[in-house]
């Protein structure tokens, strides 16, 4: 099972922390396991992989296997929560050039998450002469990037297979009954997924926002459910420290009260970059209000350690470090002996790459820590689909822990309407037009 | 030309910070421009737009066109200042998907900056049956991640077309007298490109290190070098607040020293995701030391607002945020119109993306102001290889200076040694062998 460790953490935390901590603790484990802290009607994530609903996993399942059938494209429109997940666990399992590898699953666009004309139109190219479906993801369906981005793919689905055709290839994963989403798709004859009203966005990769795309992919989602599973029960029994959650909840936060106001994730996989941005939104999202919060920074390793490097030794000493250790990986390569060695890399001919990056992985721990910067380390369960699920459960768990500690709302987002709002008065959006004038004049 | 712009500073630095930094900023100048500062012997990247080796640069053209034509695929070894410039200069200019698109110029295969086991097989299975050449690019050719990726694919090579026929295919960027690389690419008759003694990795990109491989993805390499020509100009003759060099090295330092310890960057274009990497290098590898230097981070909006937006919004108030402004995409797209107007966006039919996206653009530069994020707008010249070229001479001159206002050495990297001392010494290194123990002993 995943595990946390502390490295030589008595250096920086030199209080005994966890005592201190546990009080506080119990409590939002009562809150996240009952519901009944701030934010409570957003906890339906915390039960999710056993009260799932079993009969849309197995509608998942097969609109996957449909998608497999006649499509070599699928294009997933949606933006945060509905879009890092899923690109997460994609890079992670199928690997960072999924769409380049050969492969008998269709491509994954992810699209919607941005107003790129490049982008788009890029993807157009890419799809041209190629069948493809689309998934598209949107609580309300009126989120701007997603459904802008859903006109174009739309229209060109409808254009090639006709409104009937495009029926069979449009997959709405929205609201269960209400918003404008949820209406065009009942309308059309769109098969819809649902978006449950107690799981907020970022909490939501093991939902169908998220399920669908992996599924696609070729993900094991039986396994990712069944991981997430595992660590749920876990953090449910376990309300004390042998609890992974808690470790990392308690310790992240007496480091930011010890004056760490940067938390550095790391991980040693090129295949892991979008599931740092994922935790990137679900700590930063979940914790970053009311004038709080830790700066959830990320690296890829060993490619950061000569840029990013310099500074984690002997920088501003503003920052910790937390490492997610994936273990062995799926293949296993040799160093080849060279003749020459002018390299000088024959002590190393015959080692495994995995054996070279996990001494790097403790020289750089030893090194790091020497300079200053706490380490915790997140030893996952492999990097296979049941270890991501642990995963996914065990940050989404001590996320939930860690705002509770801080005293927000570890479940709103009230802060992502700002821009909306002056978009929408700028843009000239009806209902906005008195901003308009005044935003403008703010700009000159 | 590039541009930069302060919004409403003075609410954040109330002081008058300019007057107070002319007399530093005048002798920064005067360090770089007669490289007579900490670490003069690496200022080569100064005049490089202008003396760099002509005759160099044409074989450099001639071998790209070489390479484009007898290679489906270019793998190109190098770790850190070896990697991230030319990465980021293809995904901005020729695509993030770059790879995955039809063009009439070869794949580029990032290698050797990681110990991924998994991403060398991909790629490895990726030439399966496609002809392709190398180009390796280390000063000394022992760094282990490069001469380790080296080892596989010069194995592989050699295989394939045999020592003769891989003498055409590999490319060595390297010292131009001393090293292992050096020797072994005289020893076997390769084509060999230098990395000047005087520029270091990280303000390479504009030498052979950055320019062969974006110039075999097709960037035109004159007009990238044109771009970074008009800026040294305008770097070297307006030695005051007009230079936005200038304008950016003091507004980001009397930023940190007003509280601000972190940076962000922020694009609003995906393909400029490894532009913020280079960036990141760049910044936190000549900044970050003895315990002093802004954090540097990166977002790509307008995803990144859905996950770090809440953060930047109302977190924690220790960041401020540079946006890089690139200007009109490439292509342009119009929102359809879409009679039902369930998403309720007919209000933007017919409007561009790009209208769209900057006004988001200026929705989020009002509400992070008022949110009390400092904000620095970086307008750029277009998204060129002119324009892009301006923008890494401008990052790097500032940079330049912003390490001697920081009385740092801006031009080394020492901590960069730690984690790699560490590694030999656990990976049994002739040489390292009494340390072992040691570390071995205090990893227990």
């Amino acid at each position: 099972m995943l595990n946390v460790k502390l490295f030589q953490m008595q250096k920086f935390l030199t209080e005994p922390y966890e005592e201190a901590l546990a009080p506080a603790l119990k409590e939002a484990q009562v809150k996240l396991q009952t519901a009944s802290g701030l934010g409570g009607d957003f906890t339906g994530w915390v039960h999710l992989p056993r009260d799932y609903d079993k009969e849309e996993f197995a509608r998942i399942k097969a609109a996957a296997a449909k998608i497999q059938g006649n499509s070599k494209a699928l294009v997933v429109i949606g933006i945060g929560g509905s879009y890092l997940g899923a690109r997460g666990v994609i890079d992670c399992l199928c690997s960072p050039n999924y769409n380049l590898k050969k492969k008998n699953t269709p491509n994954v666009y992810f699209m919607g998450n941005g107003l790129s004309a490049d982008a788009m139109k890029e993807v157009m190219d890419l799809l041209d002469g190629q069948d493809f479906s689309i998934n598209v993801i949107s609580k309300s369906g009126t989120t701007t990037e997603p459904a802008v981005a859903f006109r174009f793919f739309r229209a060109e689905l409808e254009k090639r297979y006709g409104k009937t055709g495009a029926k069979e290839r449009i997959f709405a994963t929205t609201d269960k009954a209400r918003g404008a989403l949820k209406s065009l798709a009942d309308a059309e004859g769109w098969e819809t997924f649902v978006v449950p009203d107690n799981v907020g966005g970022r909490y939501s990769v093991l939902t169908a926002v998220g399920l669908l795309p992996v599924a696609v992919a070729g993900v094991d989602v039986d396994a990712l459910m069944g991981g997430a599973a595992k660590m749920m029960e876990v953090c449910e029994k376990q309300a004390d420290f042998s609890c992974p959650s808690w470790q990392y909840a308690a310790t992240r936060f007496a480091l930011y009260k010890a004056g760490y106001p940067i938390e550095v994730l790391a991980c040693y996989d090129p295949a892991f970059r979008f599931m740092l941005e994922w935790w990137k939104q679900l700590y930063g999202e979940s914790e970053g209000k009311d004038g709080k919060g830790l700066f959830p920074a990320s690296v890829e390793f060993t490619a950061d350690l000569h840029s990013m490097g310099q500074y984690m030794q002997s920088g501003t000493r503003n920052i910790f470090e937390t490492v997610v250790r994936l273990g062995a990986s799926e293949n296993q390569l040799y160093v080849p002996k060279d003749e020459e060695d002018g390299d000088g890399l024959n002590f190393l001919a015959g080692e495994s790459m995995d054996y070279i990056r996990d001494r790097a992985m403790e020289g750089t721990l030893l090194a790091h820590y020497e300079g200053g910067v706490p380490n915790l380390i997140i030893e996952a369960d492999g990097k296979t689909a049941d270890a991501l699920g642990q995963l996914i459960y065990f940050f989404e768990y001590a996320c939930g822990l860690s705002g509770y500690l801080l005293e927000v709302n570890p479940f709103d987002q009230p802060g992502v309407e700002a821009y909306k709002k002056n978009m929408f008065a700028l843009l000239g959006k009806p209902g906005y037009e008195d901003r308009k004038a005044e935003l403008e004049a703010k700009l000159k």
